[in-house]
């Protein structure tokens, strides 16, 4: 069995940008198989008592946020331009991106959405958007967003973000691998280290 | 003028412990000049409304927090031990950090701070804890507890919170140069090499 990992990540989430586009070459100079796991945060956010990002509830954080982004994406030569509003409403993105995943076109459809979101300042929450995202992947837009809001895929996305709440997980971007969690852009690194190291 | 890095530290941080053990090293090779600014949370997370740490206020993300410092310490072979109860109280350290760093023995003190608390999981709220922890450097306590319990230290005190909050900082450790805010042991290489590009 190669190393495999759980990569959790929630389409309206600022720091799951950077390890989308991150994600990909590390994972393979590794050796590592990455399993694409989208999941809504929202659940998990209101389970805690929260209706909103942490990022607006506690302006604080939020100025740092954008900022530390800011930085990082500069320095790994990413685009950057921050939506409005935020969080943008990720749910039809993320079931566009579990049709995607099935059909073998999630994985470029995910960085396509992040660097619309995040990299022009786009709204994810468009049906013009994100058809203009899948034509620019050569993916007919009518039946794929007709197959997003079959009953299979809106239970596909619950069960996810059921997953990664049994999962213990509280944030995006988040790697698994067993029952061992790593939160953040900045754990990627080891997280594919840890992978690795625990493979037969 | 050789680049200057702020580092804004609470004893009572668990993140705060290893960047506490790494700067040292990590900013003699940057050739970066480090001011050690140890300051208080508590008053900064009152000012949000929480009454207590928010690794205790969000209990999965406290147990992630103690599960990635474990890993955090064993990966720069640093003990780790958790302390009981956590937070620990950090007033009475802070202030003898602060007679400490004007006499040339702060930083050493904080380091055994850190790896008494969170290395061995000693109480450091404890006068003879903090004794002893003077003794191993071979300052005289007696006169340093006293001088802690001034009106000047405490005053110091104080004005880091303060000095804290203004430049925007919610959490510990964070470094600062100029206006430019780093937040968590994370960032301490990136503060770093942002302190050596903007210095003359």
């Amino acid at each position: 069995m190669p190393p495999a990992l759980d990569f959790f990540f929630e389409l309206a989430s600022t720091y799951s940008y950077p390890a989308a586009m991150r994600i990909g070459g590390l994972a393979q100079t590794a050796g590592v198989t990455v399993r694409w796991r989208p999941f809504l945060l929202g659940p998990i956010f209101k389970a805690r008592g929260w209706d909103n990002s942490p990022f607006n509830l506690y302006p604080d954080k939020g100025r740092y946020m954008w900022r530390d982004l800011e930085r990082v994406t500069a320095a790994l030569g990413l685009p950057f331009q921050r939506p409005d509003p935020f969080p943008q409403s990720s749910l039809l993105a993320a079931r566009v991106a579990h049709v995607g995943l099935v059909q073998g076109w999630g994985e470029a459809f995910c960085r396509a959405v992040y660097t619309a979101e995040f990299g022009a300042g786009r709204s994810i929450a468009d049906n013009d958007v994100i058809a203009e995202l899948l034509r620019g992947l050569e993916v007919a837009p009518e039946p794929v967003l007709a197959r997003a809001q079959s009953h299979e895929i809106k239970a596909k996305l619950r069960t996810e973000t059921e997953a990664a709440q049994r999962l213990g997980i509280f944030g995006a971007p988040s790697f698994v691998i067993g029952e061992e969690l790593f939160w953040g852009n900045d754990r990627l690194e080891a997280a594919l280290a840890w992978a690795r190291a625990r493979s037969g």
